[in-house]
């Protein structure tokens, strides 16, 4: 199959579930321009997906239709599966069941077009466990992982199983990045995928400092969003190593490897269980914070600072 | 001794070398309107640092003084110990040597009058190591360490050892945050104090996975940078995973804890060895990739989004 033929007309975009993810992913396709159909088996879920998107269009980066074509470009149905002959793209974001997502793939893979991509939005299950009862093409299935919420974080973990075809790989990966996305191809299948193996690295040592009464959490986060962080934000570990090293990686290394090594050990030594009475220790901290904030405050904050930071970084590199 | 004596006139600062952490430290004081006295055994230092401070003066945020005083608040001295009676508080920046840092300390102890806290950069060694030569006051010495640059940064460490007095802990946490900066008290001597800790933890898991090849060094920056990071610059672990549990930090860990477990567990396998042949696989792929950018160009865009997105944090905040 040539590269071309993955998604040839990519149009109509079929979203299964509009929970948090299912709609601000529709909220980012139809910002792009793009047709979707969508259905959710909710009690209420259409007009929950009408409220979302309503509430979110002054938010989304670079809108390519007005708020009109936004809010009037979707359909829909209680029963997709009249449709999947009219859509060039899946995003399913079902509930993280195995039984489900067996049952529900098996049933979308036999009755769409082989050719169309089925994206699965899945923080944890690998496709590889779910695609067992397909019979027709799963080549064409993968793993689309967003970074809550999709339409305004640019980042999606693509992973394919040791099946997914190339083609759809690649077509998957444009097709994001044509959304103005910044997708990334887990070339392995593994527990977590990326951003969740380094989000437990950072929260288990942080567990750790915060129950062993080392730092308070309030302290612990502010060393991230005063310090860390500000840097994550720019620039990656591997980045910040090889500025940090002069522009030579292997010099950091050389230099700092050693002491790497030796905070290691110690992080080892005291490593965080979660099974323990670490735990209850650590909730115990962490709520001696959160009573005394206004948590609505913070997120409102959170979400406009965040907006303004992605507009910023995408405008610097245009 | 009352907590105002500590420090009764904090207007002029000692800075103990001009390396890229003493010179930024100096800009800061200066920006901030203190006077500096300075010194650096280095041939050419005071040059320099009049270079480095003429640079940096437009990105410092929140000066107080003009350029004019900014430029000339400062007295660059080849002997700092005639005038150790005329400073308030010192910053030392000399190398992380455990020798040099004793004779060091155990000189500026003897020679500074015994309400003056010393703060050390140190960004490995641990203060209770170097004060063991020390005679006068040991309680007032302590851990300042920044993360670079310090006269932007907001976050610095305050690390005391044992032994010092909490009036000096305290009034070292005011000195900086009348200076604008975001200091985090690290409440027990720690290797690695916090920050390069929770560093050296995602660094560890990311180096794993580049050279085990589930992903490319560039798209491991990436979901730093487009996702996670982007979070963390706002808001920190705790407070992310706080949100993310609805508010509730338990509600998160009762439904994330069992996940990160199997994710931990997974990482422990294939923990990355830096004396392994990994380090070498690991150059390999990271040389691939920044073979190919400009680091200059990186280097001069992440300090121009960091300047504007300190400034923005700052102001929202207001």
């Amino acid at each position: 199959m040539s590269k071309n033929m993955a998604l040839p007309t990519l149009k109509t975009v079929g979203v299964i579930g509009t929970g948090v993810i299912g709609a601000s992913w529709t909220a980012l396709f139809l910002a792009r321009g793009l047709k979707v159909i969508v259905t959710d088996p909710a009690p209420g879920a259409d007009g929950k997906l009408r409220d979302y998107l309503l509430k979110h269009w002054l938010t989304i980066p670079n809108a390519k239709v007005t708020q009109d074509q936004y809010l009037n470009n979707f359909k829909f149905v209680k029963d997709i599966d009249t449709h999947l002959g009219d859509i060039d793209f899946i995003q399913e974001n079902g509930p993280e069941r195995l039984d489900f997502k067996r049952h529900l793939f098996a049933h979308l893979d036999a009755n769409t077009p082989e050719h169309v991509v089925i994206a699965s939005s899945s923080s944890g299950l690998p496709s590889s466990e779910f695609i067992t009862e397909c019979t027709k093409n799963t080549a064409r299935i993968l793993i689309g992982h967003p970074f809550n919420p999709p339409h305004l974080v640019p980042l999606v973990e693509v992973v394919p199983h040791r099946g997914t075809g190339d083609t759809y790989a690649t077509a998957t990966l444009e097709f994001y990045r044509s959304l103005g996305k910044d997708p990334v191809l887990v070339k392995k299948e593994t527990p977590g995928f990326i951003a969740n193996r380094l989000q437990a690295a950072v929260c288990a040592e942080a567990y750790s400092l915060i129950s062993r009464g080392v730092v308070s959490a309030e302290e612990l986060d502010k060393t991230v969003t005063s310090g860390l962080g500000l840097r994550w934000a720019l620039t990656g570990p591997i980045m910040t190593n090889t500025l940090g090293g002069g522009g030579y990686f292997n010099h950091f290394m050389n230099h700092l490897g050693p002491a790497l090594k030796t905070w290691l050990d110690d992080m080892h030594q005291h490593e965080f269980d979660i099974d323990s009475r670490d735990a209850d220790v650590l909730e115990d901290k962490v709520k001696d914070w959160i009573s005394r904030v206004n948590l609505k405050e913070i997120e409102e904050r959170r979400d406009e600072l965040l907006v303004g930071l992605i507009r910023s970084k995408t405008e610097r590199s245009a």
